[in-house]
Order: structure tokens, then C-alpha cells, then sequence
């Protein structure tokens, strides 16, 4: 069993803002966070499986890097995420973002012989969320 | 004559779109950076100077560092840069942004003993603009 | 479940010495760690728990960051490690960093409705110790 | 028990091809990996283990460090691994290094009184494959 | 005057070799270079020029990555560099590669209103040549 | 002409402290960098000169990076800076040890038919001093 990783890159906007609190209580809960803001993200994604003994590969990667291109950057990247259609009646933070792609992706990479084993979301450097889909 | 530079952090949102200009224009010229989105950006600011004989130091960066806070971070941190007044009137390139940073920073900096000599701002890791006043 | 990481920064110096062997014996095992140097410190550390569905989060990062910077940052930030009383009897090995930190964060972490899950301290790039509480 | 982990470097040439399929098979699964190309590949090696109460280490990172040098590095960088003997027989994907690596270093680490945990290699900053020896 | 920094990547082979000379001139003055080996190499490519009012912009970086992908990332990315047309006759140093950009790039850049200033190449994160056409 | 920058790194200890200054005064000057801490410095040397037509190089890169090792790293590396040599006398700020690595450097670098050119110091990865020699 081996771990194959491809790291992705994103820019987008958001705000964060639960719909059913009064402004206030946002402002309270979220802070400075409550503004619109935005961040340059970057996506780790994992998925695990035995090496295919024609191609040397667990998963060629490139599959990998397209899942990751089709399915998420092209839909997040440059926009407005409390405007995308993943993420419709949900809060925007990481916590959230990683459950989303995990849904996303699974469906898509659990296909190819391997398993999707987790997503990393980096806000910033010095903010990381994990899933594993647990 | 040494070169001091004190690196500094800010996630903020913008649209790239030029008010003077129709829609259909806008979409033209800026493609996907005519949609809300946002950064990570990394701003570095460097002086020169010389060393002083007390202190050792051409300038104590810990001022250097307070005066980026106070002046910039502050005022753009988690912010919607379009609405940001600093920016106002312009349109909010890096280019631009570096461009007005000068002007705030450079009447703060100047009168330290030292000259602000450049300003360097990440938008994304691939992404760069340098500034020097000139 | 997910897991939050916060990474913070220390600069400190110390001397990796035993108090209970002979000189000679501490240059043996210890080689030049055992004279005075210093690093920058990174510590990454990572909680985990369920979305509250009130914010969005496990755990609201600012506090997090608070609380690191509170209990370990402001401690060892710019000191002598040998000299600083959370390390007292100890080899201040990264090793039995982790294992301090582990000490004093749990305490304060596991009040918050998540679970410290670990600690990561980069003694440089390319020296990394990671302690699970196990 | 603590983890603990070096990182180090090594830059070389390889040319994924499987010696068993004919050449239009081999640039159909490989793609551009199929030619003649190279990487700076950095290499992360995780030992895990009980601290030594007379030194306060896991392991002395040094002789973690000078095992990799021997054992990998040294018969890796600035080579072709197509030619290196190690992977005689192997496709040359980063799977089957990471596997590789792992047999070779097993039997030399795990005298210390640690055993090796995992190796990731990173073959871009985006590529990064994780095996664990089971 | 602003200056814009755009910054791409690679992975290449090659071998250091200079064809006037013997092999074991090669050898000699070329140590380990001289075996087939490899590197992810970045460029950053620095273009100046002023402001356009209408965009904002020195120059859409859009272009700018574009013209680099075109003209150098496609012809050497997963190539052996001493096959590739733009290098014949020269031995592959970081150097040459530079100054070979530098021609390369001068032509399709200098015809956008801007001037391109600068080509550095990051062979390793430690190694680094800096080409400004002087 | 050519600029040719090798990175390389050491750990050590300082204390800023000017001693012909009362304790009272140091520390108002210098704060908690009047304590006994330290950095894992990188220290960038960048030397310019013309393309040898025989090697295709500026400089062999080995040559730069067996100079800095032996004349600097060597020396302040698992060291208490206010007790090296070269500092003595000197406050042991990083503006200084750039200076002082110049006068090193300069003598050792200049004869080899290229000019030593700039020496960058990051003290972190947020503060960093530049000298030209000038």
C-alpha cells in the first residue's frame, strides 16, 4: 500500500457567515472573518492503493492532477465561494471546503482502484484543515 | 550602505475592473480577475541605510515591522480591497497597490534616518511586482 | 472529524547537555550540540473534533493561536532554553520539547470540546520531531 | 514513543519504461515521463522510538543523517537511475524508489533500537508519494 | 518603473559536457556534473515598464506565463537538454541556459511595450544564476 | 555578466548587546534581543562575472559553496556568536555579520576572476539584511 499526493492551487474570496444568525452574532463569532476576505489556498490531495505492476504506478498522477483540475479548481478557482453551487447552505470555512471535496472526489478517484485517504486544505501557511473522511 | 527588509502578511479580497469602463470591457481585459476573489498576499518592504554606531542596527526592524502593521496590515487584512479608501478611485492591480503603499509607507519611513528603497508584493507565489519609487 | 493545525515560530538558543555525565562525556554523545547555538523553531500543532454547526469549525483557530502563543511562545521566544523553568531537569533535546509542549497544551486544549492530537516541532528544515501523546 | 524525521536531497535523471512492453505501448501509459528527464528529489525519512534517557534523543539525528547519505544518496544523486543497481528490473516510478529505499534502509536502521516508520519522496513540490512498508 | 515577476517550472536532464574537450578533461573539470543527472528547475522571468491606465497593469501576466510556457517550458520540460535545438553547441551550465533564454524571450517581450530585465534560473533552491542581458 | 548566488545555512547563538553600554541601556535599545538566543541563519552569496568559454560556467558553484563552508560555516555554525572571533568587538546584530562576512569573502572570492557581489543574511525567514560592499 503506498500514498499518492498532488498538491493544487486555488485564489478565491469569501466571507464567513452562518445565514441563520443575526449579523451581530456573526460579528461576534467570526470576527474579522465576517469581512469579505480571501485567500490563495492549496489543496492536498491523497489517495492509496497497491502499485500496478505494468505501469509502476499506483495512480498515474496526471489522472490525479485532472480529477483535481476538473472537479474543484476550475469551479473555486478566481470566484466567490459563497456564490458556488458545492457549497450552497453551508458556512464557508476550511472545515467545511474539505468535507465538500471530499464528497466531490471520492466519487470520482474511488473509480480507479485507489481510495481517496485525505484532503489537506492549507487557508495559509500557518492554517492547515485535515479529512479523512471519518 | 545595507539593505534592511522585514517581510509581512494579509489575506484580503478584490475584483480587478476599471469603473470607467463598460462590463463587456472589463470581462475583456481581465478575464477571471474581473470576479470577486482573494489572496494570501506577502508584502516585503526593504530600507537602506546606514549602520549606527550605538545600536549596531541600521534601523531597530521591530519599528520597520510596527509601522507596516499599523500603516498597511491593518487597513487591508481581511478586508474587500475595492472598498478599502486608501485605493480609492483605482484599480486594484498589484501594480497599483504597490504603487500607493510607497506613498503611505515612504512619509512614515523617511523620517526613521533611513530611505525606503523598494517595495515587493507576492500576490501568489508565481506572481510579483516590485516597486521602486523611481 | 477533522484535524486543525496552527504553526507558530520561536527563536531560541540552548546547549544539549546532560548534567548528570561528565564534560567529557557530553562532547562524546552530544558533539557540537553541546555547545551554545540556537534555531528558529516551527511548531505545528494539530487538534481534532467534530464541526460545530453553529460556526463551521472544530475549533475557532484564533484561539488556538491564542493559546500556543500564551502557554509556550511567549516562554521560550527569544530566551536560553537551559535557563527556562517548563524545561527544568530536562536534556533539552527537540524530543523532550515535544514532550513538554505535550504536557502544558493538553491541559489547556482538551477544555475546549477538541482533543490535541499533536505536536510537530522543525528544528531546522530538515530535523523534524512529531510526539502523539502515545 | 516520538517520530522523527530528516530530509534530504538528491538531484537525478531517469526515464520511466517498462523494458517488458514495446515502445508505442510505453509512450502511451508514459507520456512525456517517458523520455530522458530529471528531478531535485527531497527524501523524508521517519524512524519512531522511545527516548534515551542518558541523552535525550529518539536517535542521534546525525547517524540518521549519515545512513541516508551512505545507503541513498550517495548512490543516487547526480545519477541515471535508469543505470543505478539498486533498481535493476524496476520501473524507476517514485513508487518503486520509495519501496526500494524502504528494504535498504530497514535492515540499517532498524539495529538502533528504532524502527523506520516511512518514506515520502517528493518528486516535485506537487508529487509526493508515502509508503509505510505495509 | 515597475517591475513584474512571473515564475514557472521544470524538469529536465542533462550532462556537462563540453565536446572540444577529452573525457577526461570532462571529467576533471566537471566532477559529478558530467554524469546524466537532473533538476527541477525554476525560472523567474522579470519584465519593467510603466503602468497602463486602462488596465492597471505593467502587463497581463497572463502573457507573460504564456509566452514563457510557450516559448521555453514546452520545449524543455521532460526533455534531455543536451538534444534540444536551442542548446546545440553549447554545454548545458545554468549559465548558458540563461543567457540562451534571454535571446530567446528579449524577442517575443520587448514587442509588448515592456522590456524584459531579467532571467534568474534556481537549478536547486541553493544554486541560482541571475542573467540581465548585460 | 553573470550573478551566481549558492545558499547555505548554520545555527548559533547571539546576544545583541553593545558593552559600552550600561545593562539598563541595552536593554532599552535591544528588548528581548538583549537575551541569550539564536537562529537558524541562510546566508545567500552572490559573486558576477563573465562565462568561462572552457566550462561554461561563471564559477564552479562547488568552489563558492567550499569557500563559504570553510570560511564561514565552519566557524559559526553550533556557535555563540559573541564568542567567535571575527565578531570580537563588533555587536553581534546581523547588519554587522554581513559586514563582516564581506571583508572574508571578499578576499577569498576576488581572486578567483570573478567579484564577490552582494551577501544577504536571513536572520528569519521575515528579516533579512543585504550589503553590497559599497
Amino acid at each position: 500500500m503506498l500514498y499518492i499526493t498532488r498538491k493544487e492551487h486555488f485564489s478565491s474570496s469569501h466571507k464567513i457567515h452562518n445565514p441563520k444568525l443575526k449579523d451581530i452574532e456573526n460579528e461576534k463569532i467570526f470576527g474579522k472573518c465576517n469581512n469579505f476576505h480571501g485567500h490563495n489556498y492549496y489543496i492536498e490531495v491523497t489517495v492509496c492503493g497497491k502499485i500496478d505492476k505494468r505501469s509502476g504506478y499506483v495512480m498515474d498522477i496526471k489522472i490525479l492532477k485532472d480529477i483535481i483540475q476538473k472537479e474543484i479548481i476550475e469551479k473555486v478557482d478566481h470566484k466567490y465561494l459563497n456564490d458556488v453551487e458545492m457549497f450552497s447552505g453551508k458556512i464557508i470555512t476550511t472545515e467545511n471546503m474539505a468535507m465538500v471535496f471530499w464528497e466531490i472526489l471520492k466519487k470520482k478517484i474511488n473509480l480507479k482502484g485507489v481510495k481517496l485517504y485525505s484532503i489537506k486544505i492549507f487557508e495559509t501557511e500557518k492554517n492547515i484543515v485535515l479529512y479523512k473522511g471519518e
